[in-house]
C-alpha cells in the first residue's frame, strides 16, 4: 500500500484516481508470493494437491466448523453453481432487484438452475427486508403450483450498495426463508468487506445465520483469481460437485485458486486488504460529506454512492479519474438525483491510496 | 530445465519419475515473470485490459489471420463451449471413442451443446479415419431424421494416444464431414506438442485444413491456466461468446490467463517447450523398445504407451515412478496385452528432466 | 346448444352455472364426428397422413398465405415451443405480467428456450401498451450486455382479462418490439373469441400486423384437443420443428388433432362457437352492470370480471355456480375492490346456455 | 374385427395389406365410444376430473399395489418423462442399442434428462442379457468418476425385434441393475402384446420383477392416443410431475385420454386387442416358415421380422402390401441376409384381418 505521507500537492497531480472497480486492481504482494511458489515442482491434477487439501482445513477453522470446498475461476461460476445446488429447475430464486445475480450474470443462473426463474425484489440501499420478501412469498403462493415454486433466496453481503447485514439481519431474512422452504445462498462477492466492517467472525454472517452456501470471493479483495464455493449444508455439497465438472470448472492446476486463497487466509491477510478498502471509502464518504455532497445511505464497505453536480463530475472525469455512473433504482424517491446531478459508484480497494483519495477529494470539493 | 549433465548413479536415485500426466508440472520461469509482471497496477476488467487485446493480435499473426479468442480456465471448458457453438441439441457430435470429450469431460459437451448426443469412434492408436467416419455417418443417416443428427466433427490433435495427425490426415477427415454438412472442432489440450512435431505451421494442421474452431491448450504445456477457444470461422463467435458468459467463464482479471498465454507464445516459447517434453518422450521410447519392451504404435508426441511385464510395472512403482495403466481399446486384437503384461501411459512435460528419463529406463531395463 | 326457451324459473333452479373455465366444456357435435370418422381405418403416423395435410391447406386459405403448422396437444406446448423457436436461451420474452406464460405455464418457456428470462409488464386489463414496453426496453437496454437480452415479445390476444386488442394495437406493439430487434409471438388460446369479436380476418390480427408465430388454440373452443403452432416467418419454422420432436409432442395418431381442427375452421364452425361464447360474456355483463355491479373493463371477448359483494358471490357458490376469485393486479388503483367485494371471473363457453346466464342474473340481482 | 369367412379369392385379391407399423390403425370401437361419451358435459381440467382419478383406481387393481399415473400424449414423452426422473443430468441411460429410446426419439431423453447420455449395447434379438449389461457396467466403471455415471437401465417390452422378456429374465436385468446402483425403467410401447404373450400378470413382469417406472402404451393398441407413466416407486412421481408440467403435457381434457386408457382395461379389452394383433403375427409366421422363409428369432408379440428374397418383397410392394425393410445389426453374423435378400417387418395390430394375413402369405408363398 502506498504511502502518502509527505506527498505534496505536485505529487498529487499525477495520482492515478481508480475507483471503477475493485476487480480493476492486481494482486497483493503475499498473493503473488504465493502463486510464485506455488507453480515450482509438480502436483497431483484437479484439485488433489496438498496445497488445496490444506486450504479446506484452514477454511473449516475459519468458519469453526467442517464446509465442503469448491474452487473456482469467478464469481458468477460460484454464483451460478450455488444456485443450481439450491435451487431445482421449475424454482425460483428471490434476490434483491439490483443483485449480481440478476443484472449481471448473462443468465448463468439460468443454464445452472436449468431454468429457474429469477424474482427480484425491490429495497432501499441494495438490502431486502423481511417485510418484502414476505410479501413475494404471497404473492407467489397465490399462484399455487402453476408457475416457479420459491425455492431459494439469495442474500448480497455485502450488498451491490455498499451497505451490509448484521448477523441478526441475515438471520431474519434466513429463518423466514427456511419457514417457507427456501434454502439461502449468500453472494459474497465482497465477503470480505463485510466481515471487516462488521467485525464478526464469519460463522456469525453465515451458517450461523442460517446461510447454506456461500459465494466467498477473493479476486476482488488482492487476488488474481480465488472464488470459493463454501457449503455448510454438506447434503448439498454433491449438487455443486457435477455441477462444477459438468461447467468445466475443475482447473487442472487447482493449486493456482488454492494458492492465492490460502495466502488471503493466512493471518489475516484478507480482512487486513479489506478493512483498508473500507477504510479508504469511508475516507472518501467523510470528505465528500464534508463538501455538502448527498451520500443516500451509509457506506458500510468499499462503496461509496454519492449524488454530485454533474459539473463536478465532468471535472472529475477531466482529471482522469475512473468510476462509474450508477443507476438510482434503489433510491427512496425522495433521494433522486436533480436533473443537474448524478448518482456514482467509487470503489476503494486494496490497492487504492490515501493519496488519491486526497486528491478525488480536493477537485470534487 | 534441470541438467543431467554429471548426475551419477548415485543422484539418479533420488531423481523423481514424474510421467502421471504433463498437467501435474508446473509453470514455466517465463510464464511465472509474465503473471508476476501481469498482476501488477489496474487494468479494465472481463478481459477488456491491454494484455489480452494485445494477445489476440499476437494469436492473429500465429494463425495468419484474423481469429475470434476467448480465453478461458480450463480445457473442459474450451470443448464445450467449441462444441456448444458448433453442435445443436439434436445434433451428434463424432469423435473418436476415447477421445476427452466423450471419456473425461462429466457430460460438459452435453452441457453445453443442451443435450447433443456424443458418438464414439474406433480407430487404432486413438486416431480416426476417413473410412471409420464415412462408415459412421452412413450408419446415422439411415436414422433418417429419427434420431441425433450427425452436426460436428471433433478430432483431437495430438490424440490420447500419442499419435499425431498430419496437415493432410486433417485435411481429408475435415473434407469427408464438411462434404456431409458437419462442422469441424479440434481439441488441441496438446496441440503444441503436434505442432512441434509435425514441424508445420499452426494454420497449416488447422484453419487450412478445415478447422472451424481449436480448443488452444496452454496450461499442459507449462502454464498454470492457459486455454483458449480460437474461432477461424467467425460467424460461430457469437455461439462461444455467449455460452462463454453463461457459462461463467469470464474472468474479472483476463490478465492472469493472457499474461500467460502470452508468454508462452512469445519468442516460439511454446515450441520449445513442446518440443523438449516430446524430445524426453522419444528418448523413453526409444529406450524401452532397445530394452525389447513393445510399444504398438509411435510416439510423436509427449506420451509413451509401453506395454511393460507386470513385473517391471511393479519395480517402477516401488522406486517411485507415478504413471497411469492405460485401457487398451486402441489396440488391435493381435497387440492386447499378455496377462502378465499391461500397458502404461507415460508422460513427459516441459519439466521433464533427462536424469528421470534415464533413471525409469536404468529400472525398467 | 340448449334452448331457454319456455325455461320457467323452476327449470332454471337447476341449471348448472359452470363459469370456472372454458376448457370445463366438452367437444362441439361436429368435433365429436370429426374425431369418430377420423378414428376409422389406417392413416400414415406421426402427421404424415391425410387429414393433416388437408389441414394445412386449409390453415393457409384461413390465413391467406403460406404457413407452416405444428400440431400439438396442449396449448402450453404451443407457447413454449413458439418462445423457444424466437427467444435463444440467453434471451428475455417480455409479456404482460398476468400473461398465462408468466403465470401458469410451470416454467415450459425457461425449458424450451433452455432457460431464457420472462420479463412481466403491468398494464390495466391485462394489456400491454406501447409505452410500457418502450419502457421495459429501455431499462433492459441499461443492463447492455450484462444480462439477458431483449429477445421476444409475446401478445396474449384475447388477453387473459378479456379484452382484445385490435389490429393497430397489435401492430403498433409488433413495430415497437421488430425496430428493438425483437421476434413477436402471439398466445392465441383464445384466438377464436378474439376474431370473433373484432370481426377482422385472421391475417389482419396476424402477420399482417407483424406477427411471427401465432399459438392457435382450439380447446377452449369446442374441441377435446387442439392446438397448432402457426409459423408466419418461415425461417422460424425449423426451430419449432425440432424442438417439437425433442419436447414428445409428436403425436403418432396426428389426425385425432387434425380432424378436430379441420371440425373447427370448416364452415366457420370456430368462430359460431367462439361467437356464442361472446355473446353469452356479453350478456352477463350486460345483466351485472344493470344490477349495479362494476365491471372495471370492457367485456370484448368470453370473459367477464366484476367485483361483486363478498355477500353476493356466497349466495352464488350456495345455489352451485362454478367460478373462481381473480386476483386484481390489473386494476388501476382507484378500481379495486373494497373490503367487502371481490373480483370474480365468469368464463363462457361454446356449450353455456342462456338459461343458465339468466339464472346467475337472478341470483347475483 | 373383420371376418374373413367366405372371403373367396376374387375378394382377398383387394384385401389392403397394412403392416407397416400398429400406429397406422385407429381405434377400437369400444375405444370410439369411450371418447364420445367423455366429451359431453363439464369436467374439471388438468387432470382433475372424476374419469382420470377411476382410472387411477383401475390402474391400481391392474397392478395390485397403489401406483402414481402420469398421463401424456405420446409414447415418447412417456418414455422420456420416466428418464428424466430416473437419471441425472450427468448420468447415463443403458438401454439395446436397437431401443427406441436410443434411435427413433430425436433427443427427447436428453432433452428431459438435461443431457444424461444413452449408452446402447448390443444384442442378438432385440434383448438386452445380463452378461451384455455386466460388461457395459464394467467398462464405465473403470472410467470412474470423470464421465457420465450409469444410472437407469430402460428395458423395452415388447422389443423393438418382437420379442418378450420372461418375468424371470426382467428380474435379472433389474437385480443387476439394482446391485449396480441403477433404476429400472421398462418401455412399454407394446406392453400389452407382452402381456398378452406371457399370460402373466402386469405385476409379474414390471415391479414384482424390479421395475420402478413403466411406460404404458396404449395408442399402438387400439386407441388414438393413450400413454401413462405408471410410477411404482412412489419417491419418484415428483420427478415425474414437475417434467410433465415443464414439458407441457399436461392435457386440459384429461379425459380425452383417461376415456381411452379407461375402455381398454375395462374388461380385458387390452389384452384382447392384443391377443388377437399377436395371432395374426403368429398366423403369418407360421405361413411363412411354411413356404420356407427364415425367421431368424421367434415371432412372441405382434411382430415378425422375416428375411424374404428381395423378389418376394417386389411382388408384395407390387401387389399393394404396407411394410418396412428393416435393419440387421440384432441377427448374429451368421444369419445375415444374402446379398439377394433383405430383412422386413411386419407389424400386426387390433385392426388386422385374417383374410390380409391370408392375401400376404399367398402372395409370399
Amino acid at each position: 500500500m502506498a504511502d502518502a505521507n509527505g506527498a505534496g500537492r505536485g505529487h498529487r497531480r499525477n495520482e492515478r484516481m481508480k475507483f471503477a472497480s475493485d476487480n480493476w486492481a492486481g494482486a497483493s504482494s503475499r498473493v503473488r508470493e504465493a502463486i510464485i511458489t506455488a507453480s515450482e515442482g509438480f502436483a497431483t491434477a484437479y484439485g488433489l494437491d496438498a496445497t488445496t487439501a490444506a486450504l479446506v482445513d484452514r477454511l473449516g477453522q475459519l468458519f469453526e466448523r467442517e464446509v465442503a470446498v469448491f474452487l473456482v475461476p469467478t464469481g458468477t461460476a460460484a454464483n451460478a453453481l450455488s444456485l443450481g445446488a439450491l435451487c431445482p429447475p421449475y424454482g425460483s430464486v428471490l434476490a434483491h432487484e439490483e443483485a449480481h445475480v440478476i443484472g449481471d450474470e448473462f443468465g448463468a443462473p439460468e443454464f445452472f438452475t436449468q431454468g429457474a426463474r429469477l424474482v427480484g425484489i425491490a429495497g432501499i440501499s441494495g438490502k431486502l427486508t423481511p417485510d418484502a420478501v414476505a410479501a413475494t412469498l404471497q404473492r407467489l403462493a397465490a399462484s399455487g403450483p402453476r408457475t416457479a415454486v420459491p425455492a431459494t433466496l439469495s442474500i448480497t453481503q455485502a450488498t451491490e450498495c455498499g451497505t451490509v447485514y448484521g448477523p441478526a439481519e441475515v438471520a431474519a431474512l434466513a429463518s423466514l426463508a427456511k419457514g417457507a422452504g427456501l434454502a439461502v445462498h449468500m453472494d459474497g462477492a465482497r465477503f470480505a468487506n463485510a466481515v471487516a466492517a462488521l467485525g464478526c467472525t464469519p460463522a456469525e454472517t453465515t451458517w450461523r445465520a442460517g446461510v447454506d452456501i456461500l459465494s466467498f470471493g477473493g479476486s476482488k479483495n488482492g487476488a488474481l483469481m480465488a472464488e470459493a464455493v463454501v457449503v455448510f449444508d454438506k447434503a448439498r455439497a454433491d449438487g455443486v460437485d457435477w455441477r462444477r465438472r459438468r461447467g468445466g470448472h475443475v482447473l487442472s492446476k487447482a493449486r493456482l485458486i488454492s494458492s492465492q486463497f490460502t495466502a488471503l487466509v493466512t493471518d489475516g491477510h484478507w480482512l487486513e486488504l479489506a478493512g483498508h478498502a473500507n477504510a479508504m471509502a469511508a475516507r472518501l464518504a467523510a470528505g465528500l460529506a464534508a463538501a455538502g455532497h448527498r451520500i443516500p445511505w451509509p457506506t458500510q464497505a468499499n462503496e461509496v454512492f454519492p449524488i454530485l453536480p454533474r459539473s463536478v463530475v465532468a471535472r472529475l472525469k477531466a482529471a482522469g479519474a475512473d468510476f462509474y455512473e450508477w443507476p438510482s433504482a434503489s433510491l427512496a424517491p425522495s433521494d433522486q438525483p436533480a436533473a443537474d446531478e448524478m448518482m456514482v459508484r467509487l470503489v476503494a480497494s486494496f490497492a487504492t491510496t490515501p493519496a488519491e483519495v486526497e486528491r478525488f477529494l480536493e477537485i470534487a470539493g
